[in-house]
C-alpha cells in the first residue's frame, strides 16, 4: 500500500508539472499592440506560433508516454524519484528554451539558439529513459506480472526519442532548418499506431476476457 | 483496469490544463499605475473585463461539458489522445485571443482580433466534437450500456457549439459587435437546463433506484 | 455513481484553481533591479508584502471552507455549477485587485483601489453563500444522513464573511486603514476552534466509534 | 471517513501548489533577445540558471519529504491547516527570493538578498517540522499503529533543514559564497539512502510479507 500511494501522489505531480509547463507556453505568446499592422505582425511572429504547436505537442506527447510507462512503475524509491524530477526540471526548461528559439530564428544567433533548444530536449528524453532503465533493472519496482517481451519492447521504443533528438543537435551545427527533420520523423512516429500498444492491447483483452 | 486509468489520468490532465488555462487570464488583466485617473482607466480597459469574464465563462463551460462526456467515454486509444490533445492546445491559446481581442476592440484592427479570435474557438468546439464522434464510432471506447439515444442527443447538442462560433466568425466579417448575438444565445443553451441532462438524470435514479 | 464522480471532478477544479490563484501572488510581488538599495525598496514596497500574505491566507481559508462545505454537498446539477464557477471567477481575480491595492496604497486612488478590493471579496463571499444556500434548499443535493442543527450552524458560519466584508467595504468609504479591522475579526475568527466543528467532530466519532 | 477525505485534499492542494511554484521557476529566467550576443548573455546570466536550478530542486525535495511526512499524518484538525497554509506561503515565495537572489548575486547588495533568500527557506523548513512535531503530540492525527521509534527518526531527520539553512543564514552574514557549503550538504544527505527509509521498507515487506 505504502509504495502504491507513492507512485499515485508522484503522476499526480508530474501530471500537474506537465500540464502547466504546456498551459504557460501560450502565455509566452507576442501580441502586437493596437497602432501596428495586427495581420502583418502576426504573420511576422510565425516562429513564435510554430515554436508554441511543436513545444505544446511535445509536452503532451511526453505526457502520454509518461502515463504509459506508469502502467509498469508500480512502486518508487528514492533513486527513480531523483531521476525523474530531474526529468521534469528538463520539462519546465521547455518554455524558456521555445521562446529563445523563437525570438532567434532568421537572426545571427540562430544555431546558438537551436542547439540550446535540442540540449535541452536530448537531456530531458535521455532523463526519461534512465527512468525506466533504472526501474527495469532494480527489483520490485515493476508491476510483478510484466511481460519481458513487452518490456523489451518499450525499452527500444523509448530509445528513439534520445536518439532522433541528438540527430537534430548534430544536423543544427550545419543547418538549422534540416535539423527539424527528426522531430517531424518523430512526431510521425509517434502518431502512428505502434507495436507495444498493440501487444498492450491483446494483454488487456486476455486479462479481461 | 489498464484502459479505466487511461482515462482517469486524462481527465486530470485536462481539468489542470482547463483550471490553468482560466486562472491564468486574470493575470493579463491591465492594473492601472499609480498617479493615473484609477476609475477612469479601469472604466476605459472594459474591454478587457469583458473579455476576461467572457473567456473564463468559455473555459468553464467548456470543463463542464468535457467532464459531462467523460462520463461515457471509458476507454481511450491513441487517435482519441492526439484529438483531445489538439483541443487541449486551443484551450490553452484562449488566454491569447482574448488579450488580442481586447488590446485591439475599437481600433482600426478590431476586425482581424475578432477573426482570430472566433476562429480559435470554431477550431477547439471543432475538435471538442472530434473526440466525441471517433468515441461514438470506434468500437470499444463508450461506456458499454450507454443509451444510442443519449448519445444521439449529446451529439446534436454537442455540434450547437461550433454552429454558432462559425455564424460568429461569418457576422465578425460584416459587424464585429453583432458578432457577440451567437455567442449570447449559446450561454443562454447552455444555462437552460438541457434534455440530455433529464435523460441521465432519469437514467441515474432508474440505476440507483 | 454519476453525481458523486460529478463533484470529484468539481473538487478538483476548484482546489486547482485556488491553488493555482495563490501560488500565482508571488509572481506579482515587485523584484528591486541591482543598483537600487534593496533593503530600502523592500521595506518601501511593504504594501505589496502585506496584500500578498492576506490574499494568499484569504485564498487558503477559502480553500479549507470550500472543502468543509463540500464533506456536505455530495451531488451536483447545473446551477449549483454556475454558482460555483462564478465563485471561482471572483477567487482569480485576487490577484489583480490585490495588485491593484498594493500599487495604490498611500497614492491618490488609495479609497478606489480599496473599494475594487473589498467590492470583489464580498461578492465572492456572496456567491459562496449562494453555493451552500442552492445546496441545503434544493432536495437531493446534500449527504442524506446530514444532521439540521449543523447544516444550520454553517449556513449561519458562512455568512460572516460577506457581512464582514460588507462592513469593510463600508468603512472604506470612510477611511481605508481601519477597514482593516473586520478582515483581521474574520481571521481571529476563522483561527479560533469552531462550534460547527466541534460538532463534526463528535460525529465522526459517533459513526467510528 | 471525514477526516481521511480531509488529508487527502490537503495533499492534493499542497502538490499543486509545489508543482506551480516548481514549474513558475522557468518564467523566470531571463531570455536575451536577438542582437545581443546569445551564449555571452546566457553565461552571464549564470546565477539565473544556478538559482533556478537549486530552488527547482529544492521544490521537489520538499514535496517528496511532504510526501513521506503524510503516510504517518493520516487526520488533519485546524491547527494543522494552519501550520500547513503557512508552510505552503513560504513555497511559493521561492521564486519571488530566487529571482531577488540571480538578480544580486556579485552586485553591490548581494548580501541583502542571500540573508532574505535563506530567512525564507528557514521559515520555510521550521514550518515544515511544525507541521510534523504538531501532528506527532496531538493525539489522533497519526496512523494508530505507527512505529514510536521511527517518528523519533523522521523528527530528527526533519530537524536537519532548518539547522542546517539556519548555518547557510549565519555565514552569509560572513560570505556569501561560503553559505552554499551547508545547502550541499543537506542535498547530498537528501540523495544518501536514509535509516528512516530502511526502516520503513521492512515494515512494508512485514506488513505484505
Amino acid at each position: 500500500m505504502y509504495n502504491h500511494r507513492t507512485t499515485d501522489r508522484l503522476e499526480y505531480f508530474s501530471d500537474a508539472v506537465l500540464a502547466i509547463a504546456a498551459t504557460l507556453l501560450a502565455t509566452e505568446l507576442p501580441k502586437p499592440e493596437a497602432g501596428t499592422d495586427l495581420l502583418g505582425e502576426i504573420l511576422k511572429n510565425w516562429p513564435h506560433y510554430a515554436a508554441f504547436a511543436a513545444s505544446f505537442l511535445f509536452i503532451c506527447v511526453a505526457w502520454s508516454n509518461h502515463h504509459n510507462m506508469f502502467i509498469y512503475i508500480k512502486k518508487t524509491d528514492q533513486y527513480l524519484l531523483i531521476l525523474h524530477i530531474l526529468f521534469l526540471m528538463f520539462v519546465t526548461l521547455q518554455s524558456f528554451t521555445t521562446g529563445l528559439l523563437a525570438l532567434h530564428v532568421g537572426k545571427p544567433d540562430e544555431r546558438t539558439a537551436a542547439l540550446i533548444y535540442h540540449t535541452i530536449l536530448v537531456l530531458m528524453t535521455v532523463l526519461y529513459n534512465c527512468v525506466w532503465w533504472y526501474a527495469t533493472r532494480k527489483k520490485g519496482l515493476l508491476e510483478e506480472n510484466t511481460d519481458p517481451a513487452l518490456v523489451k519492447l518499450l525499452t527500444r521504443e523509448y530509445a528513439i526519442a534520445p536518439v532522433l533528438h541528438l540527430a537534430a543537435l548534430i544536423i543544427s551545427f550545419w543547418n538549422v532548418a534540416f535539423s527539424i527533420i527528426p522531430i517531424v520523423l518523430l512526431y510521425i512516429y509517434f502518431a502512428l499506431p505502434r507495436f507495444s500498444e498493440k501487444k498492450i492491447r491483446e494483454r488487456n483483452e486476455s486479462i479481461q476476457g
